[in-house]
């Protein structure tokens, strides 16, 4: 794979991906919406469907480079790539629109963070750093009274600001209902009001929702969550850096749903 | 309770305590390292062992409060006091001697955290914060290469660096392998090699070894742990802070442990 383009951090919300076989990379050169960074061919092949592809790639701009089929096992890791490797970018999505169109074509159940009204640009990139190890589909948050991301939110992210689906949402209360619409369960992390987080079952379609430090949930977005749910503390001071509860929260939902083994 | 007294930050190691009944205050006046803050006694009793404390308080020059039962009752939140209570201050322990002392003072299985090789400030105040709230017995740090309790490591601590046993020590694997000889299985966080945290089984006396970010535990100190663990990680770029790894090492510990419901 091109080096020079893993782990760019680039400006725009583009997600880096790779893609191999007739089928997947004739989506990726018929997908509008996706960059194509580089296509490999197998220098030895010619049919009907690699005339297809060198035909969409032309249209597109796009000169292949055609290469031996152990230089395509190499880059593919000896997957089955049929003569055929796309490196492209896809750019993540950030309305509430493209998160519906995301959650959509999910073929596992939805795993959601929202963060309600995160004013320090040095949580928010802590969150997202934790959000990306942990897996999540994508990070909500309000549009108003919320930290968009800056330098310094990539910065402390180490790279998941370009990897995670940041999606800015004018009413959030409205989205959270949409998502209970979708069958998504919404679950609000509190201090100490709420069932401990191990005592829930954690399982299928979640959102989990976590406020500003010291603030914590608003009221309003508390009152359309379906759970309070909180971490239960052992200490006498008994509180967490907000990236370091989320990490507790996403962590032990994807033990539960058995993403972690 | 003097609420002067209270959450108050003190630059030496000490922890604020409050006890009542006759008995335990006995033991709090009699006990040399204790500084006491304030002594209430129920200024309509008159027996030998209220006598006792009195004579106690006065040798030590401490002058008590005579108060109210209904004073006590409300200091002691209902709770059987006796006539008497006390609150003091106990200096927290900052050697291995000091250490090993606390440990066989249990009455439950040690759980400590090792923290080796950590230099940012506002990574050690972070995990001290998280090591509080998950209930840790005490912190284990080496003296070189390593920061130590700063005025930006307390602020970030958010208190816990005035709760939380601090334990500097010359030689971290002398310690680790005395900890294990008392007993205590000693396991080391690493990145990707080693056994998934969620697939071991952690109870028992515990203590935890995490490594400065970016380069992790020192390759001597991993050879001293009894067993290696790791996070597994859901996102491709799949790092952690440190202290939200702590979070979720040490709370993935107490919730085997049974300490959390």
């Amino acid at each position: 794979m091109n080096k020079k383009y893993k782990n760019s951090h680039r400006e725009n919300s583009h997600q880096e991906n790779f893609a191999y076989g007739l089928h997947s990379v004739c989506s990726v050169l018929t997908e509008e919406s996706t960059e194509i960074i580089s296509l490999w061919i197998n220098q030895n092949r010619e049919d009907q469907q690699i005339e297809k592809i060198k035909i969409l790639a032309y249209t597109r701009g796009v000169t292949p480079f055609f290469v031996t089929q152990k230089n395509l096992d190499d880059l593919s890791l000896g997957a089955n790539h049929q003569g055929v490797a796309v490196q492209f970018l896809t750019q993540l999505p950030t309305t509430e629109d493209q998160l519906f169109t995301l959650l959509k074509g999910l073929t596992d159940s939805p795993f959601l963070l929202i963060l309600d009204s995160i004013q320090d640009p040095h949580n928010l990139g802590a969150c997202l750093r934790t959000a990306e190890a942990a897996g999540v589909h994508g990070v909500i948050v309000p549009k108003d009274q919320a930290v968009s991301i800056t330098s310094t939110v990539r910065k402390v992210a180490s790279g998941a600001a370009e990897r995670v689906p940041f999606i800015t949402v004018t009413n959030l209360t409205r989205t959270i209902n949409k998502l209970k619409d979708q069958g998504v369960w919404v679950v609000g992390a509190v201090v100490s009001e709420g069932t401990s987080l191990y005592q829930m079952e954690l399982k299928g379609s979640i959102a989990v929702v976590l406020g500003a430090e010291g603030k914590g949930l608003r009221r309003l977005v508390q009152t359309h969550c379906d759970y309070l749910a909180s971490i239960p503390m052992c200490g006498a001071i008994g509180s967490l850096n907000v990236s370091v509860a989320t990490g507790v929260f996403l962590f032990e939902i994807q033990r539960q749903r058995g993403y972690l083994n």
